[in-house]
């Protein structure tokens, strides 16, 4: 089966945050940002996969900072690793203000998808090649992110996630 | 300081699914229903804290049904229990489809807010008193989560992860 | 045919004020408050009549109280009484200032739908069975509302409204 | 004071009806149209006040035909009345299918505004001048209709409501 | 074929400026402003030619004036000519400020569309006759823009440009 | 004063084309385009001049091929050169099947945005500095763009277009 460079998933979004979009303090409600999100990771999702996606979880999310009225987000997306017929986008979201030239890191997210056809069946994904230092590290990680993400949808057994022993062995230290 | 029964912040949102909150498939789409919640659940966060709340954080949210245009979701929200200055919302999301009289869980979320003054400066939030059985699970499991989340976000050691450390044992079982 | 409750009907649903929701002054504006009834107000009706309905009429709205920018819109749907092929909604709207507390009642309304089927026939809707003093108090004078929005509608003869005689005894007075 | 004529303040406003105006039918949905005729309505109500202004009530609104998607929503508003610090508006409303060249009335309705100042406070609108038959009949059927509005949001005694007399009349025949 | 006056295809719309159409300033942005010219003008386009129609291009438009949050905007739309399966549709532009009672121009547009049958095939439209001394010199300088607008297009030879020739014979005094 | 290079101020943008983007035939209405267009290009300007932005004018544009619902519409947007107060913005916009792995060009365009500080008076924008052999020949071809768009809004004399000189010569071998 085909297979297709990380990079070539990349998807930017710039977003300009507009009244509506802000609650009684003039910033960003949170839930904007979850829809924009939402929608720039389909898109890479589909340019990976060349298929139709749908969004199946999203990992948590923290807030770090205020964005707001006037300012622009702006949401970069890769797809990270591919498991079959599903896929995990990584998303770094920036606020840029950009009369004062600044732009700030706000968070980071993943998102998965699963790539179906017409009939809403599941469908095989090109696997995936990354290449830079980065694109292996969140290659890597993308499994536990993936076990983690099992158990808590309560789709997996604990003991069954072995990707997971790592995190297993800082938590042990807790005992000691 | 005041204290409020958990039910006291309960609030519950029925919206329509409409063609402009779906795909090519006609389902709604994830991003659009992680809106809704933020909006619901800061009804309730509101409601419990009598303050202006921000949304700090999104827990994993795992979409288990496809939602379709002219269905109706139900967000059912309730605080679970206050951090000083922060609280969790827990809330169950359901599809109807009225026309044929069937209601079905889609899935559960928990999204963290603080509470904040006209200055944006973190107050003290009442504490809560959970009643029923349910509410007092959700209490403590709180506890859990919360720290999972701090892990999470990189603002916790797992060392100090006290409360995680049943989890732990789960996981200690996977070494054995 | 089959039977329900009235409250079974019940429908809330909670709206946040944004600013595209506002007029010049940060207050709802009217319509936008009639369009969120319409919606509410067509899921109780769905509820009841296991069926996709159309809005056929709007009673009289009075707004007697400013909703402001980041209150809340509260509405509480619930089916007053059948008539073969339509049904009456009630509605009470509150709006909530929730980081004050308050909430106070905005106005009542009643829409009217019919019930269809795919090629938009008129179908036979469920009897509704009244329990509490209030909902039989609102299906008893369902009737006369039912027989004035016809004559305003140019749809009944006056003289063949038979439920509004005890209102004529009210205006016949002013005569004496 | 200054008098203005009825026909100044004549507002047309031309809606495409859009995906996201319409239920599961492709039929446009009341509330959608509601809207739409609230901000017309208020148009010519500023326009006649050379204020802003705010909605006080809506009368009962039938909807007699489906109006669908692509189709264009025609509304035409024109003060009727004034009533010191507040004015009546009535609409007629068309919908017209371009393509096949047909432009059908769906429905009247009739809005009620107070003009307003920056404070708030009702202020003294300028008296309205009819001039053609119809202008003329819609002022004179004005006060009935104000009337009964008052009446059902229970801000009139029946019995002081003498414009209603001749309505009365017609009632008093059921008796006999 | 058909023949239609100018006048038939007049379409006017008032649209009231919200918060989520304006920018920082309260202003409304200019891509809000040719959504609705959009709009309008298809409107017309549709009006005359009795068919859906496709927007084919925008010609240059300059922003004179801001326009306010509150204030509304009109725009009057009429076709100017017809191309075979092309027309033009001319558009003036006025932003009114209903409470102080001022009406002032904004700008002037052209935007032209073809006419298409349900499979997207182009059609022939009806001839347009204009009456009035502006709809003839509309009419007469239409076949001019046409031509700087094929042009600007790439899609027509400068030397074929028949119709630019007196704007040539100024350029060239240009020269001397 | 300031100098940026030209490719600083690139702007990318992706939007998803949704069903109350399109028309009946479920394609992208040009209206909903130029907005998009609009937001993009007032961000690539913000960029550049590290200022607030209005725009001011908008070149001909033509629509070249229908973009249909699901696709992706993706903007790229750079500042070509700038005029003391006032800088152009070109665009290159694609749709994008993502499903299909389609990229295809859908047209140019040019908008013009002046700088404001915050009582709206025009200021000052560090000049651009263009590298590449697109944006030499963009920024050069600027100034013939500009005084086209000054001879069509009426503000410039085509005597003192200086620079429409080679455009004229090709003009004058019509005559010949």
């Amino acid at each position: 089966m085909e297979e297709k460079f990380a990079k070539e998933s990349l998807t930017i979004m710039n977003e300009l945050v507009l009244p509506n979009d802000t609650n009684t303090f003039g910033n960003l409600m949170g839930g904007r940002l979850l829809y924009w999100m939402d929608i720039c990771s389909a898109m890479a999702a589909q340019k990976h996969s060349n298929s139709t996606v749908v969004t199946v979880s999203v990992d948590s999310v923290s807030f770090k900072r205020p964005i707001t009225l006037g300012e622009v987000v702006t949401i970069e997306a890769q797809v990270t690793r591919v498991f079959q017929t599903s896929l995990e986008v990584h998303m770094e979201i920036f606020a840029q203000n950009l009369p004062k030239g600044t732009k700030e890191k706000s968070n980071d997210a993943y998102y998965t998808f699963v790539a179906v056809d017409k009939e809403m069946n599941r469908k095989l994904i090109p696997q995936l090649v990354p290449e830079t230092e980065k694109e292996i590290r969140l290659y890597n990680e993308a499994m536990q992110r993936r076990e983690l993400r099992l158990i808590l949808a309560g789709k997996l057994n604990p003991k069954s996630a072995t990707e997971l022993k790592s995190l297993v062995k800082i938590f042990q230290n807790i005992e000691k």
